[in-house]
């Protein structure tokens, strides 16, 4: 689940850390009572700092998707996928709606946001990652198709 | 072209305004040579700081895409449309890929993200509004067809 973490995107990695924990509760991979890492290990796994890891459980905590039991670790709140699930979606088509106006606004066609979204749906590319060559292609084939 | 700017939006208004000024350069709308809205008169016109507006345009004459004629004002670069249309497309393939990755670990369906850029090409909301209410009711639509 954490191995999409990308310390040099431009999404900071606390962010990437609760979004990764709420996709995740929202697709029902991580269930109620699901016990998570402990910050010293994933910041080990990730290679940041410990505190990273803990604000990023501390912002679900206030969330209330986790729940911390004082010596045992941080633990997936009851009924958090319902309202983890609508709130992922909201979150996801406000910005969706964002980047397709952006692309609308920067002259690109229907057709083309139509063939990237189909490309990155195929792709599994990580998250964060740099997008997958076929889809950086797309951005070159669709400026010299418009030269011709 | 600056009426899309939200001050409440999550993308800080200076981000904004330097995407708005890259989109209107990729797309044609602003021109080589195309004088820009003083720092102080767009600040007041968006009802931010001027020091807000004066870092966009630094930033993008960084980049390369506008001048400062001193005493004069910020103009659009000659050439800059080419090097802003590429670097506009990349950074939306980016960040559309990105957030179509997440709606995937989100556990949303191909159709879903299909059903919300169409709902989103086809509405004229502005860019950093909130999505506009008919996309909204997609998410709801979407939770309850599962309920099925």
């Amino acid at each position: 689940m954490f191995e999409s973490i990308n310390i040099k995107s431009s999404v900071p990695v606390y962010v990437q850390i609760e979004n990764l924990v709420q996709f995740a509760i929202a697709s029902g991979r991580l269930k109620a009572d699901h016990k998570l890492p402990s910050a010293q290990v994933l910041a080990e796994k990730i290679q940041v700092n410990p505190n990273t890891v803990a604000k990023a459980y501390r912002d679900l905590e206030v969330m209330g998707l986790v729940y911390t039991w004082h010596g045992m670790g941080v633990f997936v709140e009851k009924g958090a996928q319902g309202r983890c699930s609508q709130q992922c979606r909201k979150q996801i088509v406000g910005r969706l709606h964002e980047v397709v106006s952006e692309a609308k606004a920067a002259a690109m066609s229907a057709q083309e946001i139509k063939q990237i979204c189909r490309a990155s749906m195929a792709s599994n590319a990580s998250i964060y990652g740099d997008p997958p060559a076929a889809m950086l292609a797309l951005v070159k084939k669709q400026k010299s198709s418009k030269k011709k």
